[in-house]
């Protein structure tokens, strides 16, 4: 199909991969979605049963383990102090800046519209509020929301639990 | 045109649909404007005189009366709390989570880069501020903004509404 | 290449446009990068050396200076109030609003899912962080962020320097 860009890919079995994306050097487990409008960088990881929304941009440095859920227009950053020139003046090249990794764990969820830094691990089945900027690592089981990202406290996490059991 | 991905639509007279956008099973009405890169799904209805600008994702669930602005990169949400599991372990099918819907009344005006969040109703003719993370219901004629949104105090109303009206 | 919508733009020597890029009647300058899914409205004016990150939104009365990094999913505004109508009911037209100019002056580095407001000047080698929303000017060489974005600490700029010189 003309309107996906897909380079150098390995793409994993029963994965769907929708319109209008621009997928390179990235590696996709089985049974994935990735929506319309999506881009994912070289040597990104994603494992199986993974879904990226529509609008997402995932950049190189970033690890997501299995079952993850990636909202719409989620992004994420690997530069903490991003600049088009170096201190003396010259362009900025490849190799001339950190890459600041990322690991979102199994059973993640992060909202749409979130940001999430460089350098951060999302732990396992964590909840990423929609809209917020992650600045710190995010432990298992938590629920982060907000710019900053802050937990939230343990009764509004009652309250997900008892959302999610349908009690 | 060969950018355009429409698919089941019903579209009124008048309306212009720009280029890369994923339009499915949904119904826009009269004069309406769709813009780049956006993607609305199905069931989704909207009325006449509407303005959805560039990169905004509109999910279904979502209901817009009559002209309503619809800013760029805003995202709508429909389930609370995304998982690709259910509790069981097993992967989460469609109606396997509640979908909430969103109604955003005639001549709202949502900033850019705002989320709605699911089960919002936004009042008439009220105004979402950029960037906004929208987490309950917006009054008629009031202005919410901020991450969560909150509403603005009565003075600066005051100084939209004289700005408005070019005094 | 078919995927690229590019009208009557001026665009210098050595520039890299990528992708699903929608860019009309704006001028851009020498040994710049377009990413992917960027829109780019006429009249922008865009100096050498700049950086549009994938998903960006750039809108007319926008002037970014040489060396400017804009990250991904930013939004530029220049319409303090939109509205689909005017107050007497008719639709507004183009004329009916008041266009809010922006700056970016040289050097400076828009994080990325940053919302970026009508009137404001962002100074020289001024640094946005991700996610903010930035409402009033940025003095030269200061660090922003948040929603509304604020001025960081001078102790956290400091931090920045540092990290920035390797020390």
């Amino acid at each position: 199909m003309t309107n996906q860009l897909i380079k150098s890919c390995v793409i994993g079995k029963g994965t769907k991969i929708w319109n209008f994306v621009n997928l390179y050097s990235c590696k996709i487990g089985d049974d994935c979605m990735v929506g319309t409008f999506v881009e994912i960088q070289n040597d990104v990881i994603i494992g199986n049963n993974v879904r990226v929304q529509s609008h997402s941009f995932i950049c190189e440095g970033v690890t997501i383990e299995d079952e993850v859920f990636i909202g719409h227009h989620v992004v994420f950053i690997n530069d903490k102090y991003p600049k088009v020139t170096n201190k003396d003046g010259t362009l900025r090249k490849y190799g001339d800046w950190k890459l600041q990794k990322i690991l979102i764990k199994k059973g993640a969820s992060i909202g749409s519209n979130a940001t999430i830094l460089g350098g951060v691990i999302i732990g396992q089945n964590a909840v990423i509020g929609a809209g917020a900027v992650v600045t710190k690592d995010v432990p298992d089981n938590t629920i982060f929301a907000g710019n900053p990202a802050k937990q939230l406290k343990v009764h509004k996490v009652y309250k997900v639990i008892k959302f999610q059991q349908g009690i």
